[in-house]
């Protein structure tokens, strides 16, 4: 047998669309740029990862509580987080088009044209301006002193055109409540859920009977109006975050931090993403965000490169004293086996929901040739299968299906699972092995005597004959042995 | 043993900040009006109900698939499902204090003022003139003839300076996307989530390989700019729904619609809400949204009276038609068995997640006297309930807590636990009766040697000695047999 491995993200993307796993959104109305809707298979699939996730998080763990905080939050919290005022990307407009366009983005391109026309020397100097803006007249006035100097057009239009260089926040704002005053009521959508877990740090020390170190766990949306939304659902407007922050003693930090790191990298394990598409990429200390004293990445070998599935940061006491400073609200801890009191340090662990689907769908798909015919197949752990059990009567029979029917029953209790009966059992088979499901039952008229059926493995395509009064538990058991190839 | 049921809503708001199931949102700066933020309890009690409606309507019937389509949608789709210019209230504000108010709710307010002071022959007049606003000069017109001749003044301005009465629109509007042009680029959050079902509705029947009647389940946040939002999380800004729509072939919708008003509300019960507590209330005739052909409400009997828990709604063609009138895209089935091509009419079953977290507070809630002593407890379901379990060693000793841990181990792969070590046994248990939780076990010094516990149950309080290795068993029984009383 001959096994391909992923080589574009295309294949995704079609094998998305044509099965359901993820669609265009508002695709009858041409598409709205940068956001995407999960058909049939896809939230099966995200909800598997997320439910994964939260039990590992929260159940499993005796001292992790979760919490689920609004989208919409006082606007004061975006002042303490530094989001209102560092949260920004330098734009530029083209008089003529009306578009906008990230100013570094575009003497980025620049760069690479010189490049492309083999200007090396050229496209290395400006590259040394650019890595250097913000250290002249400043960030806005430097990067536009480069664009003119360069006489950079602007990609659509082709005018040379341009206003000023702005700053733009990339949180997306509208109107709350009901007032004339429109500036009293802007509001933001929030562009991280981590805050929504720090302004309710205080409510869980004082309901939930929690000690230090101590984690508070959520899942939710997130939205960034970022003008480079692109890869498809790598980098969407808006996305969803799983976020745990975890409250330790300052001095704590460092060990905590290790020890996360090494958890969350044994998870994507545990959900069966091959070892050898994951690694760890640690931030070299100057680029560090403002708020961190360490932080890496766990990243995946995507078809686009390796790039962040998660991120751990040690966010130190930032983030608690920011708030303290501006609620005015103590966000000290009394530690009673160190009789101490202090503002805990946070061990951040960070995961795009939306970016581990596709991680699953990437190290799942294989092309196999087998005996000169060709198969499709995501083999995803079973666990995140969105459909775990296919049930097919060999022909369109009353006596079958009716067979068929009874399994079906018996099983979707505990399992997802669906029945199929147009087509050959083979193009049954192949349907399913797009899909990702891992345990596929066909009803013979042998099984009316016996009351046995067939049960084809999705991975090696190997078949057995089961007592229908077995299903369950060879099901249970296949789903817990499973390893990845 | 005396019971009190629950009389008033501010029993349950105190209990949800108390234990942690219902925080303010961004409480540490005063908070934010009309959201609500779930802590450590909510949040599992709102996630087991998700997942109990999710695997009622997906896993559990063949034909109805999931999708989770994203909060931002192309602008269209507003127009087309009438949001942009029906979604609208009459609003009127107050120059001096720049206050906002919904101009019926002024009138009615002044009403409800003159029945105070008696005067019971003008409230009527005057409400009678309210019922008739938009059939003389025109709605906005007539609520503002009523606000001058009544002379109406501003709740908190005491001021009669107004301006005229306008229509605002509920949806919530920010700016997408990058380019200088403002008016382009403006979009809403969803202020429902159904519209993510219909323009889906093709990517569905292209991939998901459904026939006609087939439904399409989802769950996701949706948000109203409600100028009147209040009692707790009832009414918010910001809101989880879970939706359902059913597309029959025409003709059919009546049926379907009577069965799936029956379904639902049998689902209720399946979740221990008290028979008693639910009623089914069918809108007249005359009350009917534009959309809709039929509609009714399962409302239970909230200490604030009977509300709308979940609404079931024949919505005819109306969307699809809109949507394929909107797109241009054909929104026809073509049913084989009836060789005919058709819009299919849609029934929806619309729930609001928060408001049915808030009814199994309320209906789960009782004061019990017994010989003398009193608790606070949620008979929730087990299945709702969100610790399952709590373990606690007698005192703490090594030896007990060993064994303690010895079982939280072996149960919380399957259950959420709580591990518990501090302040009596008594205390212990009234912690989890106003927790909800179901099942409590006690580890004492007869157990090291029998290898038994005590379990306690939450609803009558009996215990029981059992074996720890027949834990897992006992428990999984109890709640398969759980009845509300």
């Amino acid at each position: 047998m001959s096994v391909k491995q992923l080589d574009s993200l295309d294949k995704i993307v079609s094998l998305s669309k044509a099965r359901g796993f993820i669609f265009q959104s508002s695709e009858i109305y041409g598409g709205l740029s940068a956001v995407y809707d999960y058909g049939p298979l896809g939230v099966e699939l995200k909800r598997n990862i997320r439910d994964a996730w939260w039990k590992a998080m929260t159940q499993t763990h005796d001292n992790i509580v979760g919490v689920d905080a609004a989208i919409f939050m006082h606007p004061k919290v975006w002042e303490a987080s530094g989001h209102v005022e560092g949260f920004n990307d330098p734009m530029i407009d083209d008089k003529q088009s009306k578009k906008r366009y990230r100013a570094d983005m575009l003497i980025e391109q620049h760069i690479q044209k010189l490049r492309d026309k083999g200007k090396s020397d050229k496209a290395d100097e400006l590259q040394q301006k650019l890595d250097t803006t913000g250290t002249r007249k400043g960030l806005c006035e430097d990067l536009y002193d480069i664009i003119m100097e360069e006489e950079i057009k602007a990609p659509e239009s082709g005018a040379f055109d341009w206003t000023e260089v702005r700053q733009f926040n990339l949180m997306f704002k509208t109107h709350y409540g009901a007032t004339s005053k429109d500036d009293d009521d802007a509001i933001y959508l929030r562009p991280e859920t981590a805050q929504g877990i720090f302004v309710n740090y205080k409510n869980v020390l004082d309901t939930a009977r929690v000690q230090i170190p101590f984690g508070i766990a959520q899942v939710g949306k997130a939205f960034r109006n970022e003008v480079v939304a692109r890869q498809f659902v790598f980098r969407m407007r808006e996305f969803e975050q799983m976020e745990m922050q975890y409250f330790v003693q300052p001095g704590e930090d460092e060990k905590s931090y290790e020890e996360w790191l090494n958890t969350r990298l044994e998870w994507f394990k545990s959900l069966g993403i091959r070892e050898e598409n994951l690694r760890v990429a640690p931030h070299p200390d100057d680029k560090l965000a403002h708020y961190a004293r360490a932080a890496a990445d766990i990243q995946f070998n995507f078809p686009i490169g390796w790039q962040e599935v998660e991120g751990i940061h040690n966010r130190t006491d930032f983030d608690l004293s920011r708030h303290q400073e501006y609620s005015g609200k103590k966000m000290e801890y009394f530690d009673q086996k160190e009789q101490k009191r202090y503002i805990p340090y946070v061990v951040e662990t960070s995961i795009g929901l939306d970016r581990c689907t596709l991680m699953a769908l990437c190290d799942a798909y294989r092309e196999e040739e087998v005996d000169g015919d060709s198969r499709t197949v995501l083999k995803l752990h079973p666990k995140l299968a969105p459909t775990k059990v296919g049930i097919f009567p060999l022909v369109k029979k009353p006596e079958l299906k009716e067979l068929a029917f009874k399994i079906e029953k018996n099983l979707k209790e505990d399992f997802t699972v669906l029945y199929d009966e147009s087509g050959s059992i083979g193009k049954r088979y192949r349907r399913q092995d797009e899909a990702g499901t891992p345990f596929c039952i066909t009803v013979d008229f042998d099984g009316l005597e016996d009351n046995t059926v067939t049960i084809r493995y999705r991975d090696d395509m190997e078949q057995e004959r089961v007592s229908v009064d077995k299903l369950d538990t060879v099901i249970r058991n296949r789903m817990k042995s499973w390893k990845s190839e």
